[in-house]
């Protein structure tokens, strides 16, 4: 079964974000902020939609790169950014965030592997990275950080769950 | 010259965060939304400190997967993560955003990995990703999307370049 691309509702979207960053753009207050953090900051956390970093982290605008991925997990593209955004950009602290109700959650690597190759013919050269439990895949990532030979700054990493539920962050130790 | 790490800094750093999403969660409606992205969007944009994606595209929680990384570049880990959101979290429509004054704006490939190789005695596996001019490089990554036998839907995809001066997106065509 194909399903034709909807172009007209994908029109409607564009012209929706495209209002509502008039609006911003408006309010905003017109000031070239330095290209590194103020906070010598870097979050790294999952693309789930239900995470508004800046909001639930209280962040202003220039204070903190943000890294973000299916998972929030700590792939070589993660280090690629963290080891950029400290050794050009002069962060020095990482906060790693997953968060509860995962689309992550329970998926099998091989078995998402092995229905993507039936379908593509292809094989991914990435795992997509299920994993059973979010406190734990944190310190799987904070390890990762600790262990890369290409960042300069690996004692200050701090890691935690959010819910998605109550809005709330769970400190991971 | 070593500096060690400002841990009580990144004390304070941390009690901050938390305070902010205290006050957060205090507001916070309670309300479970679905994992699947309620817009059936992506936003793959780059990691920069002056880019509150959320309030920057009126986006609200629950509406749209954020992926970011250095530079909003399409890398295989974004093809990961998007391959994960189109195929278990039913999204269709893909926004990228790049920006002015990025950190990788004239970054040398070459020479940022003789650096890295010069003080780590390794090399990564990674390209940093620099680039001459941001327009130009969010075609680029249209494009890598538009390539990829991995992600079912790659008709829906528009780029933009955002201004941290103005607060302002410009399309790309």
């Amino acid at each position: 079964m194909t399903v034709e691309p909807d172009t007209a509702a994908f029109r409607v979207e564009l012209e929706s974000l495209a209002a509502a960053n008039t609006a911003y753009a408006e309010s905003f207050d017109g000031q070239l902020r330095p290209v590194r953090p103020r906070r010598e900051l870097v979050i790294v956390a999952c693309m789930d939609s239900r995470m508004d970093i800046f909001s639930m982290l209280g962040l202003e605008v220039g204070d903190a790169h943000v890294i973000r991925n299916a998972g929030g997990i700590v792939t070589d593209d993660v280090i690629r950014s963290l080891c950029l955004s400290q050794r050009l950009l002069g962060t020095r602290e990482i906060v790693l965030i997953h968060h509860t109700n995962c689309g992550l959650e329970g998926v099998s690597d091989a078995h998402f592997a092995a229905e993507l190759q039936a379908e593509t013919g292809r094989v991914p050269s990435w795992l997509v990275g299920g994993f059973v439990d979010p406190a734990e895949d944190v310190r799987r990532s904070m390890q990762a950080i600790r262990d890369s030979p290409f960042l300069p700054h690996r004692d200050l990493v701090a890691g935690f769950v959010f819910h998605v539920d109550t809005g709330r962050l769970e400190s991971v130790t």
